[in-house]
């Protein structure tokens, strides 16, 4: 079942013009993919999109790359662009975040956005899974300039302390700290699906920037 | 009656040898009272003081000063330690934190204790009151060295998080960030009276270490 589902999504993914098929072919060349020299801001695991297309729609003078490796999950989104938009900022990858330095050049990466990532509960174990394990954090550093930022949302509290101590230990500037962030005065939130749904449970979403500065 | 009750205390302060009456006389002679040259370790606001006599019973290497304004309630600490123990590396000192620059030369404190202070929730018009300010960050670099460590502990959601972006955007680096930190790893936790009545809720108790270095 699993195998007809992925088939009938790998075809689909074929014929839509806002996948980048070869993504590897590109590096060093996104700006040309955009065709202008706007900022790339890149999410990693965008699940069906909601958050990256909002924000492609809503700042049109920036680019928007969405990477998501399951297939089957990424090809709502690619669909909704094509179906519902005529946004020209924005393209999806279906691949690892471990290839990210396979297929960003350094510097080609403004920023990142992580939102609601697996926490990997089981902490001695699987910390090094998470994505913001110093392990990844090294690995973005390979795809930003000098400087670089992290936009991070999570619904879990052991991940969000496990981060925070991640980033401040990997002297990482850290700034608009919310541990509640629907009852902040953050604005301009965009939700992603998750979130959505658990806002309305009325479970607190916390949520930083994170800068770094090679000097 | 609240004339009463303070006439009271008073009486009893004032012949309580762990009581500090002049602290001014003593700035940059602190190392002198204590007659040794160990680290000294100052509490803003101790309340009943469970919490720094415990510590100075465990850390007898450690010095430690005990402020809290209200005398009614400082004086059931210095009871306890006159009554209770026999340790000689702990002193009271009956004064308000923003006398603290008139009590302390610059490099004679260490570390500074923040436990449970008032979150002051009307945040626009209260948030320069709550201890973590900034302009209170500023009055504690008065009085230490070049480097100087707070150590900040408070079950309010809302002040941990002013808390969190006030110390990182002055450039203090944070660590062992704990958001429950009755359920974390963190070892040899050392309560307040004001922490065991809220732990037995199952309210999650905010934990963080900042430090700060002048270079």
């Amino acid at each position: 079942m699993r195998q007809r589902k992925k088939h009938w999504a790998e075809k689909e993914l074929n014929t839509n013009e806002f996948l980048i098929r070869n993504p590897e072919d590109i590096k060093g060349r996104w700006s040309e993919e955009f065709n202008n020299d706007n900022d790339i801001y890149l999410e990693i695991g965008c699940g069906k999109g909601r958050f990256i297309i909002q924000n492609a729609i809503k700042y049109p003078d920036i680019n928007f790359i969405a990477l998501e490796r399951q297939s089957q999950v990424i090809i709502t989104g690619l669909r909704y662009v094509r179906e519902n938009t005529d946004i020209k900022n924005i393209r999806f990858i279906n691949s690892d975040v471990k290839e990210i330095e396979n297929i960003f050049s350094s510097g080609e990466i403004k920023r990142l956005y992580i939102n609601f990532c697996d926490p990997w509960e089981n902490k001695k174990k699987w910390a090094k899974r998470r994505l913001t394990h110093k392990n990844f954090l090294d690995l973005y550093k390979k795809i930003f300039s000098e400087k670089g930022e992290i936009y991070f949302k999570t619904d879990n509290r052991k991940l969000f302390e496990f981060s925070l101590n991640e980033f401040c230990s990997d002297n990482w500037r850290l700034k608009n700290i919310s541990l509640d962030l629907h009852n902040s005065d953050y604005e301009g939130n965009i939700m992603t699906e998750y979130e959505q749904k658990f806002s309305s449970k009325q479970m607190p979403i916390y949520r930083l920037e994170a800068y770094y500065d090679k000097k």
